[in-house]
């Protein structure tokens, strides 16, 4: 993408209003504008990482054997009202009236409608286990919205469903989402921690939060320093294997945020290990059994003749808030510090004399090869002074810097910065491309 | 994908309320689901589709320079009093209101949303010519939806919105749309004429609809039959080009829906030439200049200091809407005949005697090889006798079928069947894949 072509407005003010950095450097680097408490606009630098999360999380859905679909936005009462949520949720549901006076509601989570689905279509044990998701905008009045996309109204959230026979494999469709979700988070550049969670408003016994590491986080956590050194499971994964022990491995350490925190507990880990902190909340996963499926009688035939209520688990995570609790993990003074896979760009080019026709010529060569090379590409080609365009590019926080100058020219050598690390080298156009690909 | 793992709820039953073959066949691959009236559900099947027409739309509104954001489902009012349209879009649009007792809207259209991030930011002529667009969900609280997809209340639409100096600046940018348009409907396989339009709530004095001829649709439909002929543009169209030569070739014919109809200038078509059919509009572009722009103070400086409210167009696609019109145009008595751009997936692969180990293992051999050559596999290898599967193949309507059995084994060989053709050939798998490559 040509720069001058591009929709780019950043802003060197820091925003009064913005409590959290996350939030100031979104608002900086015109990734979001506010349209009202809660609700945002993604203009398109926003809109791209937004679109490569989105992207990650259904890889590795899909990976885990979840198959994708789409429910709407707007839902019918009704269902509510079978299930018993609808007033048990109270003012964070967003209740509407249509023009024939029938009470619908804005969504914040898809129990209902997807156990609808399910009893609507699946009548034997033979289609299990099942395992559906969208990533569909939902909404929650909060009363109070704040920092930014992290406590937004409108969010965009990837919720998966599963369906089994027995508590059993309930829990194996529990434990595969457990496993999908620390591959996707390592995936994302996170190091996302499983915690004993509470299970609020959508029930159930066991539940684990995802939380990121961060100051600004909303939660007080406590865990094990061991845990923070594990490795997801891999992309490898056998989803077909029992996953128990990938799941135990994780468990057995102690990690619960403030609402679960049991001090006593905590006391036994080994000083040096104890970790207190603040952490925020990314995914949050519910086995809940027949808390749905009973009231909305979503029930399968056994083997034997019978007909039991299905086994229910849900799984979410937050992919909007997702942006800005990565830009809370990865940032330094001059802005954000995308991690590769979900950067807007992966290369920001520079070009230090647009106006010269040597070096716009190789710079525009240098942008052809990159985008064959498969890069996504922003290319500065304005006619902006060298130390502006030096700032935008560290503070939007792409993790490669490609700079044509006419000395490199001479030598024939491009400047590689990488973002992160601030480290400089001055390589052919080739070795670059091979630099920037091994990430 | 394996069938046994996938989620097809594909029904025998003709649904007695579905008035058109689209919505009947939708519901009877499971492609939908009806959650209350115009509200729908994408089940897998229908989610692959909806994805791939966004995909196809997106690539073309790139191709021709728009930018990609993402504008919130729920606007404040406010902005919709300053537009005075807050009152003129009567009851269908759905007004809500927060716990806060804001006044708040499920977006029907976005002009007002885009014109006030635009003067949020632009303030000069030179980050002109600008067209940002999104593809968004949208509520339109239609008295009676009907027609499933076609006419429903919650619909998924591509909007884009072009902003420009001057009148004739902004006509280029309409030009561009225009030819973008004719690229994509063609990449989706379809023949879409541009007929002349009222221009309705939107306003402005320039509009085209783009109409597909089909005989269940809306509108009655008059052009010139030499018009169907025209090829697209072509995607190596050059945007930055005078478009104006393209886009005058197709509006000097004939073609008006029955708004704009005017019987005295259709006569003066040679009578061979007169089409008088049925059309479905999935498309429709304007071409307003200030009518919104004035009101909300959009204004950018001129290199001479000045001021002047912007030019502004907007340029819809009806994407949920498209999967209804594309089954409308392409469809036969045994079901569904996606075009190969926006299949569910290319190939169907069917495992004749999935009990059978070298059936089973020659099988799955064949469903790697097709993954490996980059195609969306749907592989048959539920143990259900052939008749069905044939059935349930041709019902949703893969542009192929490749079929293992014991016979064309022995031979070295697989059936490949072109749904639209019903050609069937034996041939090698490599020869097969070369086949489905070639489209």
């Amino acid at each position: 993408m040509r720069l001058s072509r591009y929709f780019l407005p950043v802003s060197k003010d820091v925003p009064a209003d913005a409590a959290i950095v996350s939030h100031q450097l979104m608002l900086r680097t015109g990734m979001v504008r506010q349209n009202g408490a809660g609700i945002y606009t993604w203009l398109p630098l926003g809109h791209r990482v937004l679109q490569k999360i989105e992207q990650v999380v259904r890889e590795e859905m899909d990976r885990a054997g979840a198959i994708e679909m789409l429910m709407p936005t707007i839902q019918q009462a009704e269902l509510w009202q079978e299930s018993g949520r609808y007033e048990d949720y109270g003012k964070e549901m967003l209740r509407i009236t249509d023009r024939h006076d029938r009470d619908m509601l804005f969504g914040p989570t898809n129990e209902e409608l997807i156990t609808d689905v399910f009893r609507t279509y699946v009548k034997s044990y033979k289609a299990l286990p099942l395992n559906l998701y969208h990533t569909q905008w939902k909404f929650r009045d909060e009363i109070r919205p704040r920092f930014g996309v992290m406590r937004g109204r409108e969010f965009l959230m990837k919720d998966a469903y599963s369906f089994d026979l027995t508590e059993e494999d309930g829990r194996a469709s529990y434990n595969r989402m457990f496993c999908a979700y620390l591959n996707t988070f390592d995936r994302l550049g996170l190091t996302a921690i499983p915690m004993q969670a509470d299970t609020g408003p959508i029930g159930g016994d066991l539940s684990h939060e995802f939380i990121i590491l961060a100051e600004t986080g909303e939660s007080a956590v406590f865990c094990d320093k061991d845990m923070l050194d594990l490795p997801a499971p891999g992309l490898d994964l056998d989803f077909d294997s029992d996953l128990s022990g990938e799941v135990a491995k994780r468990t057995t350490y102690y990690a619960a945020t403030d609402e679960m925190h049991d001090e006593t507990e905590f006391a036994k880990i080994p000083q040096e290990r104890q970790v207190s902190a603040r952490g925020i909340e990314v995914g949050h996963i519910f086995f809940f059994g027949t808390k749905y499926s009973e009231p909305m009688n979503a029930t399968v035939q056994t083997a034997e003749g019978g007909s039991v209520p299905v086994q229910m688990g849900s799984y979410g995570i937050g992919v909007s808030r997702l942006v800005g609790g990565i830009i809370e993990a990865c940032h330094d003074e001059n802005g954000i510090v995308w991690p590769q896979s979900i950067a807007p760009f992966e290369v920001g080019l520079i070009s230090m004399r647009p106006k010269d026709e040597t070096v716009s010529k190789v710079a525009d060569e240098a942008y052809e090869t990159l985008k064959a090379a498969g890069f996504d590409v922003l290319y500065d080609e304005t006619d902006e002074r060298p130390g502006s365009k030096f700032n935008r590019m560290d503070l939007i926080g792409l993790p490669w810097q490609i700079i044509i100058g006419p000395r490199g020219i001479e030598n024939g050598v491009v400047e590689l910065k990488n973002r992160k690390s601030g480290e400089k080298s001055e390589v052919a156009l080739e070795k670059a491309v091979e630099m920037v690909k091994a990430g």
